[in-house]
Order: C-alpha cells, then structure tokens, then sequence
C-alpha cells in the first residue's frame, strides 16, 4: 500500500493546480462544454485554460488556439475531442511538457480492430513523453474536496467518504444525485474507461492510501491485472474495506461490457474466487454497492450475527425478521433483565419478544431514547435494526386539531423530529454498535431525511438494510483472514 | 369465483352506506380519533354515527351513548376500544342487527391463551347474530373508490388498481404514502388482524369478483385453509394475477408472524407448493410484492423472454444486461432490417448491438420516439427495457446560458418533459408489448413522475425491473397451465 497520496502518479489528475481544457466551446449542447460547465459549476478554485481552434473565449474564459501556447505547463490535459484529431493533440500536450491527462473521447478500442490500433497509438506518445492518463472513453474524475469535477453533470452534495473507481462513466457522474439523496457522497471518484494507461488497479491503490475515503467501490466489467489487482486489494484490507459490482459473470453482463469499454470479462465462479482471495465483498447491483458502502463506511464493525429489531408495526418486523432468518443473521431472545427494562415501555398489545413489537407508544419519544438504548444495553444485540414510520404526521394532525395553526403544527412537530434524531444519533455515538434503520417512507422527508444527515443509515425496506449489515459482517471476516495469512492478526 | 362482488358477504364491509364507530372521542392522540380522522379526510360520503360513553359531540358530530340509540340500522360497525369491551360491544351491535365490523382492538389470540378464550367469545357472538367481521388486531379497509378509508394514516393519492387482502394493517395503511410514489393506487385493500370470522380467503374471493382490480397482492403469515386458497385462487387465475409475499418460511419469520397474529407459518417448500399449485407468483419483500404488480397490472402480457435494452449508458446498460442474464431473459441479437433502421440516430461512438448504446442523441426527442418505435417493431423482442436519465437537465442549462431566464428555461424544458413522456405512452398503445423503464433518480424528478403518471413502470435500478419482468412471464405460465388442467386452454 502507498504511504500517501503523493506517491501516486494519480495524484496530480486528481489535484491539479491548473487544466488545460480541450473541446469546451460556446455551444451549450456539446459534451465538452457540459463537462467543462461542471468544472466550473463546483468551483475549481485552480487555472483553467480552454484551448479552442476557433474561438477567442469560451464562456468569460480567454481561449488558446494551441496548448503550446499557454503561459504554463498545466498539471492536467482534458481531452474532449473528436476521435480523429486525439492523438495529435495528447502529442502537442507532450511536446508542452503536460504529464497528466483525462481522456474522453472515445471511438477506441471499444469500436473494434481500428481503435485498438488508435489506442495503441495514444499509449505510444503518452509513454514517449511520460504522461499519465485515464481513458480513452471515460468521464474523468470528481473530488469534491478540490471543487474537481470533470464529468457531464453537475456535483451535488457534499464530499463523502466512498472512494469509487469504476469502468462506467455513468456510474460516477449519474450517482452524484443518488448519493446526495442517501446523504452520501464521494471522497474521489474516477471513471477509467479502456483503461490504456491508468487502469483501475492504480485508482483502487490511490483510493487505499487516500485520507478521505472510507470504503472503495469499484464497477467491474474485467480486470486485465488479475495478480495485482489481489495483491493492492489485500494490502488496503487491513485499513480499509472494498466492495465491488461485476457485471460480466453472466453472459449478457459480459457481451454487453466487451462493447462498452471492450472489458474481457470471466465467468462469476473465477471473479468470486478473485474477489474472496483478494478481501474484497461483491455486490450485486449498483444499490446493493452504495449500500454495502454506507453500512461498511459510517458504523462501527458488528461484534457478531445477532440483531434485534425494534417495531412498532407487526407486519414490517416480521419482514425485517423473515429476512435475517434468510441471510444468516440471528434474532437472539432477549435477557431478563432487559426484559424487566422494557417492561414499562411496551401496552398490553405489544410484544417483547425479538422483534420487539411496541405497537404503540404513549410517549413518542420513548422510541427513539430510552427504548433503544434499553436494546442497545442487552449483551446479546450486536446490531440493533429500527424501522421508522414518520411518527410526526399524526402528531401534526393532532396539534392541528387542537387549535394550532398549521405552522405552529409544523413547528412543533420539527422540533420534535429534530429531538428524535438527534437522540439515535447521540445513542451512535454512546454504544459501539451498528444502529440500522429501514422504512417505507421517502427518505427525503424530514424525519428519516434528518436521520441520513446525522449519519444513520436508513434503507427502503429491511431487505436491503440486511443485506448491508450481512455484508459488513462479511468485511470483519474476509479482514481477520488477511491479517491472519500475512502474520499481522 | 364469485360473479359479482355483490354476492360476497365483505360487500357491505367495504361498500358500507353507514358507519357506527366506536372508539373515537376528542382526544387526538387516540386510536380511535385518528382512524376516525383518516376515514372524514377522505370524504366518506355515507352517514357516520360516533358512539362514545362520554361525549356528546366527537369532533363535529353529534355521539350516540350507545349503539342501541342509533337511529337507524348502520351497514358496518367499526371498533377501537379496550380489549376488555368489545364483546360487550360486539354483542349490543348484534342486538341492533349490525350484520358487519370491523374489530381493531387488539388482546386476542396474538397474546396467548386468555386471548384465544376472548377471540372465541366474539366468534360466538358473531354466530349468534349473523355478523361478518374483519379483526381482531386489524386496522380495516380502505376502498377509495367510496372515499372509504378506516386506517390510521390518510388515503393518499388516487384509486388504483392493486386489491390487497393482509395479515399486516401495516401493509395496507403504511403503503398509501408507498403506491402514491409510484403512482399506483389500491382498488380494495383488506387488513385481516387474526382471522377470527373472514379470512384472506374471503377477502382474495372478493377482490377477484372486484372490476377495480386488475391485480391482487397478498401478505400472509399463515394459511389456515388451505385448500380453500388453492381452490378460489385458481378460480381467480384465469382473469388477474396474484402475488403473494410470504414471510413465515424462515425460522425467524415464522416466529415473528406467530407473536404478531398468532399465523402458523409453513416452511418455504410446503407454501411454494401451494402457490405454485394455486397459481400465485411469490414475491420475497414488500418492495417485489408492489413490483409485480406493478408490471402485471398496467402493461400488456409479454409474448416471450427476448428484452431488448435501450440506452444511452454503457454502464447502466451493461447492468440491465447482467440482470437479465440472471433472471434467464433472453437479449436477442437484431435483425438486419432494425440495424439499418436504426443506423441514423446513432453516433460512431454509439454501440447497436442489444444493449442498444446510443451513447449520445443529437436531436434528444429520437431517444423517446423513433429509437424505441424502432426496436419495438423488432420481431425478435418481446420487451424493451429503456434507461431513463434526466435528459431535460443538461438542456435546461444549455437554455440558461443561451440567455433565456431560469424560468423560461424550466418551461421550456418542461415542454420537452411532457412531449417525450407522452411518446412513450403513445409507442406503449400503438405496440402491444410491455415497456418498462429504469433510473437512478428519483421517482418524483418531474420528467421519472410524469412516466408514472402516463402509466409506463420504472423501477428504481434494473435489476428490480427485471425481475418484474420476470414475474410477468410467469403469469402467462401459470395462467396457461391452470387453463389447460381446467379443459378451457
């Protein structure tokens, strides 16, 4: 693993000082200009220097005809040129002295047999004058710690802790509004596209040794560095846990990867084998990626499989039960003394067993304070799973009929459900243990919205929040063996 | 099956002219109040008669002391009071010739034996009597196509076409908020509690006769007649699908159900026999179970398993291909005459092999029209799967900085919004094969909600779209093989 950083060849294109722009023009509907607009949109607080054959400006930018023109030797080429003239101008950054760029343009080696040899190319001047660059066919990078953002669509949220590196484009500049959604965001994300020069074994590495980044995921159509692909994986591990989605184990995945970026992919038996060797958790959709992320990335490491849930609904706990019971997670009966503990909390409805179905409580509160921390206190729990309604509607409804105004209801209600987080939040942060929440509700309504703000992790449906917790067990394991094989454990 | 629902006792449960209701008062924080609230808010155009030992007015109408002061014979009683009273009161309603309840109250065979004895005096009385009720431990109906609604949360959204029948209340009241994200709806939906008079069975029998439901969903915790189910759900095969999402085939789920409504689960071989039998598809969460009936309700049956991809993503189209590889959809290569069809919209970087990549559409409305007219045309696919970014916000920007004013660009935009949804509810008419769609914004974005509106599904991520899609083959399995072993194939 790297020492930091700066040892990473990576390190300038995701924190340079200034970019020389190629393909940014006044034509709002061309791709060159939608990146370059999100540059700016974020803030990029360094240079930027659109180099345009045509053009004296671009946007309020002064533009240069040629890089050779520019007063400095930029620390970054973005390239979203046509196929055609790529080349020539990776060339003319050479000859500049440039030593880093992004390539966008495609029409390489995901076309066939003529763009293998036009990529071929482009690695034959990058290697003549030392540059390193990502792409061709790819988005570019996003690090929101540095205002950088180079791809299609504006970045949204704040910066995060999920270091991404990943064979689709999409899959980083479209995730900026999911992510944001969940309250999640990217420490530093990369797309790699054909991976010519920089491959995602050396976006994985940087990640591992970068001081904001939580968790690595990784979108995989192949890996071409299998031996080092392991052997980087294994030694971040210890630090650090990697969750990726494959997408080529099924024949469909694999075709349709081989005509996106021209991955060779292998069959799901070899790429498990691989990923299990290597410490790192596959996932199985780009959901289940964030969530593993989100779960593995803001909670502590559960100290077992037992998990109590907490209900006041019948239904969405015995869901939430139904679906531990299927991926291996135990629902332990609780103590006697937390039972005599819950005791006061619980009407003659309800049900203390696990779940422990409350049914209804005369004190809203109650649910969100003294009855899990009660929960979080009993041995047996190694993870508590909550599902929330959105307790504040009915309460709303009642102060209205009382003779509040409806903005006084609201008030009062907000206050309310600002006191509830904060409660589960603080109960975080005073027991070392996982709280997961699940609902049905939109997580963008205050309540749960205000939970994700507060670093509780809230998934639509007890399935997914399982499934989450399942896989942070699995990083404690595939860890502890790491660490035992290489001696450290 | 049942010719009309008229026929069904539940008729007058769920189509009641009049209500007497028990339980409600001024405290806002009851219950009681708060169903009672949920049923006024949607408009219940009958007459509703508060019965309350106390009050004389409950919130602005007037309260009878007792039932038996009624000054008529109401069609449904609705009861939410202390456990202890409700075969007194279930007895004075016999008295007055109630023929139909609703018992909400909990305390019956959910909490053990004392409960059994109590569940057991209100069967007798019902018998005595002639009352049909619903309960205990339910949370009643919602109809709201008679603006009938007894839950304790407000019917939200329009009236749908999915008829539910669950041992969860929460699974029917919790869901409004739910289904009127997606822009669905509940034709009927029953909450069953415990089962004490009408069962699932009754309430599936009832919702296949129902001309408002297209589909029926099911939550179940345990079947107590079994062949019954069997019998009236291969009555109701033929016309609509069912789904059913069962939680007590884990260990865990079964002990969860029996401490909720005291169900006596199966394990997962013997209930996936009896669905299979029964010619219900199972689902295996909340989300799935809405899923389904989703894509069976509102889309025309597929002829086969050949999807065919649309995007505009490598990536997520590589992931819809995996799914479908997954799941055993077929993604046939196109024919000649498509490709040639399909040759002017799209670019060189652009991929025509199935996922259909068009990576990049110079005029943005042929990605909602000509495109998909194209691919439907295709003998060899079945279904078109389409990605759905949101292609109005780079166009939006591109009109700002082109000098209109971030309000004529929102309407401008918006223009654009409505002409390209309603494209591809016009394709979804004009062919006859399902379309289903998949994003990773949110299902409230503008140009995603106005999809749902024009009643084309999309699912949050691919792989819930393909499983959907996959649920609606079997149907056309299931339905065929009943038909054939009934002599009307």
């Amino acid at each position: 693993m790297l020492n930091s950083i700066k040892e990473s060849p990576l390190y300038p294109i995701v924190n340079p000082r200034s970019i020389a722009f190629f393909g940014a023009s006044n034509n709002f509907f061309a791709m060159g200009t939608n990146q370059f607009t999100s540059l700016r949109a974020l803030g990029f607080e360094g240079t930027i220097y659109p180099v345009h054959p045509k053009e004296e400006q671009v946007q309020d930018l002064k533009a240069y005809r040629s890089v050779l023109d520019l007063p400095e030797v930029p620390d970054l080429a973005v390239l979203v040129v046509p196929t055609k003239i790529v080349s020539e101008i990776l060339e003319e950054c050479g000859q500049k002295g440039i030593k880093q760029a992004i390539i966008v343009s495609g029409g390489f080696k995901e076309v066939g047999k003529d763009g293998v040899e036009r990529e071929q190319e482009l690695v034959e001047i990058a290697n003549k004058y030392g540059i390193r660059f990502l792409g061709p066919n790819c988005i570019g990078v996003a690090n929101p710690y540095q205002k950088l953002n180079t791809t299609f669509l504006q970045y949204l949220g704040v910066p995060g802790f999920i270091g991404m590196a990943s064979q689709s484009g999409s899959f980083v500049t479209q995730m900026f509004n999911y992510l944001s959604r969940l309250s999640l965001g990217f420490s530093t994300a990369f797309s790699v596209g054909n991976e010519a020069n920089v491959d995602i074994v050396d976006c994985m590495e940087y990640l591992g040794a970068c001081p904001n980044t939580k968790v690595i995921a990784l979108y995989i159509e192949g890996i071409g560095r299998g031996r080092e692909f392991v052997e980087i994986a294994r030694s971040i591990i210890p630090y650090k846990p990697i969750v990726a989605f494959y997408v080529g184990g099924s024949e469909t995945g694999s075709r349709a990867g081989f005509s996106h970026t021209g991955a060779l992919a292998g069959p799901d038996q070899l790429y498990n084998g691989v990923f299990h060797q290597s410490g790192v958790i596959r996932a199985y959709s780009i959901a289940e990626l964030f969530d593993f992320c989100w779960v593995l990335g803001c909670l502590p490491k559960p100290r077992g499989a037992r998990v109590v849930i907490q209900t006041h609904s019948g239904g969405p706990g015995a869901a939430a039960a139904d679906s531990c019971g299927r991926e291996g997670l135990e629902l332990p009966a609780l103590s006697p003394e937390t039972l005599e503990k819950l005791a006061p909390f619980i009407p003659n409805t309800g049900s203390i067993n696990n779940p422990v179905d409350i049914t209804f409580t005369k004190k809203p509160m109650d649910y969100f304070s003294d009855i899990p921390k009660v929960l979080l206190e009993e041995d047996k729990a190694d993870i508590l799973l909550i599902y929330f309604l959105v307790p504040s509607l009915m309460v709303k409804r009642a102060l209205e009929h009382m003779g509040l105004s409806e903005d006084q209801a609201i008030e009062q209600s907000g206050k309310m459900i600002d006191a509830q987080c904060k409660s589960i939040a603080r109960l975080l942060e005073t027991h070392n243990k996982p709280i997961v929440g699940y609902t049905f509700r939109s997580l963008q309504e205050h309540f749960i919205k205000s939970l994700l703000n507060h670093g509780v992790p809230v998934f639509p449906g007890p399935e997914r929040a399982v499934r989450a917790i399942k896989a942070s067990m699995q990083y404690s394991d595939l860890r502890e063996k790491i660490l035992a094989s290489t001696g450290n454990g």
